[in-house]
Formats: C-alpha cells, structure tokens, sequence
C-alpha cells in the first residue's frame, strides 16, 4: 500500500537518490536516478519530488549523497536549499544533515547519512502522531474537503492532512474526501486522487473553483491541509489556493485545519508578510499536458503558494499537538531552537 | 476586430447556422454548419456555441432554422430550450422566434428568421448600453478581475462584463485585466485571453485559485462578471467559481458586479433554490487536452454553474440601468412579462 516516494540507493550501484517522479502519476509510474547534487536540484525545481515533509528528508539525503562522493557538503546545502524559496523544510533537512557531517568524529558521510535516515524515521512516526492527534477533529460521517497532495507521497509515513484523512476513513468516521484538483499542477486530481484510490478512500475530484458552492450546499464538514512553510505569527504559507479555501471555509463556518510537522514552522519568520512567495513559470499555468490553451505568449500571474493568516486557521495539528487558537504564544511553546 | 461567433446562411446554400467552434479556440478559427435543430442541439451542448446572450440568438436561429426547413417549429423550440438547463435565454429566444413565427400573418418562416436578426440587433444595443452604464462603476486605474467570458465571442455586440472591461480600456481607466482561467473548460485563458489580446486589453491569465491571494495584496478594485440566469429575487447564476469570488470579494471589500440583459433575468424562478444547476460529464474535470490527468475511473462533483446570492452583489448592470442594491422589488420594475 505505502508508496516509496525517495529511496536511497548505495554504492556499488550508487550513491544515488531515487526519486518516484511525481510530474509523471498517475499515468506512470517511474524513478528518477539523481546521482549528484545537480541533478536533485533540478528534480526539486521540477517538482519531480514535492511536498513540505518530503523536501526535508530529499534535503538530508541531497547532503549525504554530497558527503559520499566527497564534495563541499556546505555548498551542497546551500545549492538544496535554494532549490525553492518557500520550502523551509528544504534548507530545514539540508541543514540537520550538514551538522551531523560537521560535527561526526569519524565517518562524517555516513554520519550525515544516518541523519538523513534518521529524519525520515522520526517524519514517519510524526505521521502517525498527527493523524491520531488530529482524528479527533474529525466529526462521524465527515465530509472532508483537502487541497493539494499531502499523503504518502510526501512524507515518510501516511502524510500530513492526508494522513488524518486516512485515520478518519480507517476509523470509520469519514463519509467523502472531495478532493481539489489543485491547479495548475493539478497534484490532487494526479496525485491525492492516486493516493486515495490506492487506500481505498471514497473520494470525488472536482475543480478548484467548484468549493465554494460545496461549502455553500452544506457538504462540507471539515477542510484540512498541508503547510509549506509556517511563520511565527502562524501564517501558513500552502499551495495557491489555500487562502481562499480559508475564507469560504469562515463564511459557511467549516472548521479549517492545518496538518504539518514542527519543522515547517519557520520561528525565524516573523509574520505572513516575511514569506517569499516563488513564483513559477506561466507555461504552468497556459500549456496543459503539453498543449498550449492560451494564446501564444499571454502574460500569467502563477504563485505557488498563498499565505493564510492565523485569524482564518481553527487548529494547526503537529506531532507536538495542537496549536489551538493559532498564536505567536501557541506556536512558541515548540520552538526547540532547532 | 469584431468576431462573428454565428452566422445565418440563406438558401440556395442554407438554410443554415454557422457557429464559430468555442471548442477549438484559440488554437483553431474554425465554423461548424448546423443545418438542421439536432446538430444545433448537439452544438449547444457541446460548447460550440455558448455565453447565455448567445444562446439566446442561436435559439431564435434556430427555430428559425426549423422554420425554414418546414418542420414542427413549437417542437423544435422545445428541443433547443432543454440542451442546456441553467441557461434561461435559449429558450427565451426560441420562445420570441415561435411567437412571431405563429402569429406571422405571411411568411412565417421569414417572420422567425426577422425575429432572431432582431434579437441579435437588440442584442448588440444593449452591449453598447450596458458599456455605457457599467463604465460609471469602474474607477480610474482599474484594475479588473473576470471570469469565464462575457466578450463579442457570446454576444452580438462587445460582451457583458467583457463589454464594460473593453468600454474601460477605451476610456482610459484600465490598467489591468486578470483573466481567471476558468476551469474546467478553460473559458478564461483560451477565450477572454484571446478576445483581450484581439483588443489590445492589457490583461495576465491565473489559476483560478490565486484570485484570492491577488485580492488580499490589493490587486484587484472590481470584479465584473456575466450571467447565465438571475432569479426574481436577484440571485445569479453563473459559471462555476463565481459565487466563490463574491464571497471572496466581500471578504476584500472589492465590489462585485453583475453584467447581464434584461432578457437574462427569469422572472418565473422565485429565487436562486429554484436554479437547476446542470452538472456535466466527469471528463470535463479528469481529461484535459485528451490526456487524462486523474486516475482512470475517478468519481467527480462538476457543476457547470454555481448561484451567488443577491446579498454579495455590489450591482447588476442592465440595458435598462443598474438594479443598487440587488433587491427583489429593484429588479421587478423590469419585468416587462415578455
């Protein structure tokens, strides 16, 4: 059932990163072989391996893969971690690696190594702590509506608002998973809608668009989703969209939930206003599956992620608990320093 | 400049209806003939023709059409007026056309194919005066969101909303035109895109989704959408996503305005419960391009329209004047019982 998303592949054949290429699901399902540093760079720009969690762990494992081939790891990790500019993670995992590189006595790769295996263990665990912590947001008979991708795919484990999805669907709570199609990449209608067909999760994919009418219906009990990066002041940075899910979800008073690790929160962020939002390229937006539906050179406007301030969010549920209401106050009790 | 989205076509070659293909636009300038009711049906509800003061005219045709041919005229309007349920002036056009093709004392056929040339003079009027009055509501620098499209492409003159937007580019006062892309059908990027780029409106194509981000950083100083039906009590329907960016827009403080003929409004629904919603094929929302984006198989919610209650509406422009405050008893005074 559980999808590899990253595998580690050791020498005589590696080192080498193999990555599940996501821009290819659900249609196919094939690796991509990232055997330097380079390589893993241009797979993370490509969203060939995507997701808070995941980007971490890609993060560690991209610092190790330096160590074991004998490069700069401190330069290494500076490359990884400006792959994206909104994915803290990214530089979070990079940085955690580069430490245990720095720091080890002897055997420094496979120092760093153990790191990087070691963050995707304890993301794992993390997985099952939200969905258990979370799964008591969860009302009988929910209708949950998500956005984006945030299942096994992207974690080491059941995922982040997907895995409470699936804790709720296992504990017989969970009625229907509508699921955002999520444009322009369209990583729920691919990728949530793969996941949720593969667990057995009873879902509908409808366009982005379409939500606010569900809300407005009456068939929407819950909204729950990822978080790329979180500020001090517990502003959520997520996939564009996000934000206006946050505002339809007060005006028809649905509980809106954001599921993510400790680590995409980002203390030295101080506010929502701080986040550098990537911006990515139009053809995203204008060419779909290789054919252009705008005319030819029409300009875009394609953030990847919005910012949603606390005073929309209900609950953040980490493995440390929840975060509820979402203060500065609340969310400063996790900050391990780290 | 002007695009002819339909065209009637006189005997010897004809009878016959040309419809400008909306389906394979912008890559393709191509007309598909309708030369009796059941293509023009098929056409209808395939999309080659759409836009509600579009339909109207190519339901007035179409009798006409059936007029002309010397088949069952009331039959024939009865057909056109169920291809497409939401749509209120397919079968308010067909409707004028079956009442002068009745009540013509000679020349039947030829009093239908009057009414519908009539309809579509009537039509290109209002759009002048719709610009007209609607320009009043736009401020200097304006920049405009819109969605799905409202342009010459479904209207015999220079749209709806897109007419106020173009009446605002002319008069100086646009600055931009963010153009929703309008999923599923993508009748923002392919068709306003290209109407826009055709009339020189400075204007950048987003995902649906990043509508809300742009209004919270203040890009966005209306919002000018058309409308497929309006209840009695004032309540629109329209392309799905709308009522969405009403919530959104009152949220913002952006006004939100409604650009529709008299002919759009639907007396004989009470109110926006009463709207039947027509809900299209799963396709529409998993196959894009004709490559399939979603698992095989995939379950999925696609409402064509969505209702926006009257209470989110700043104003509805009119040929007749603006309804301000959208009310019940604002809106009666243009019942004309026709």
């Amino acid at each position: 059932m559980s999808i590899a998303a990253l595998r580690w592949r050791d020498p005589p054949a590696g080192p080498a990163i193999e990555l599940l290429d996501q821009t290819a699901l659900p249609a196919v399902e094939r690796y991509v072989t990232c055997a330097d540093v380079p390589s893993l760079v241009n797979a993370i720009r490509r969203l060939v391996v995507r997701g808070a969690p995941l980007l971490g762990i890609a993060g560690a494992y991209g610092v190790a893969l330096a160590a074991a081939r004998g490069e700069d790891v401190a330069e290494a990790a500076a490359a990884i971690a400006a792959a994206r500019p909104t994915a803290v993670n990214l530089g979070w995992g990079a940085r955690l690696a580069l430490a245990a590189f720095q720091e080890a006595e002897q055997d420094a790769p496979l120092a760093a190594l153990a790191q990087a295996r070691s963050i995707a263990d304890a993301d794992e665990k993390a997985c099952a702590q939200m969905a258990a912590i979370g799964l008591d947001l969860v009302p009988a008979g929910a209708r949950i509506l998500t956005h984006c991708n945030t299942g096994s795919l992207v974690t080491s484990g059941t995922g982040t608002a997907f895995g409470v999805v699936l804790a709720a669907h296992r504990a017989g709570l969970l009625e229907m998973l509508w699921v955002d199609e999520t444009r322009p990449l369209l990583q729920g209608s691919r990728l949530t809608a793969y996941e949720a067909d593969r667990a057995g999760v009873p879902h509908r994919v409808l366009a982005d668009s379409a939500a606010a009418s569900l809300m407005a219906a009456g068939q929407v009990d819950l909204i729950v989703v990822g978080a790329d990066r979180i500020a001090a002041d517990g502003s959520v940075a997520n996939k564009v969209g996000t934000y206006g899910l946050a505002v339809l979800a007060r005006h028809h008073d649905v509980p809106f939930v954001v599921v993510a690790p400790v680590s995409t929160i980002d203390f030295g962020t101080d506010d929502g206003a701080s986040i550098v939002i990537e911006q990515r390229a139009p053809e995203e937006v204008t060419c779909i599956a290789g054919h252009q539906m705008a005319p030819a050179g029409t300009g875009v406007h394609n953030p990847a992620f919005d910012v949603t301030p606390p005073v929309l969010i209900s609950a953040i549920v980490t493995e440390s608990g929840v975060i509820q209401p979402v203060t500065r106050g609340n969310l400063r009790v996790l900050d391990t320093g780290s």
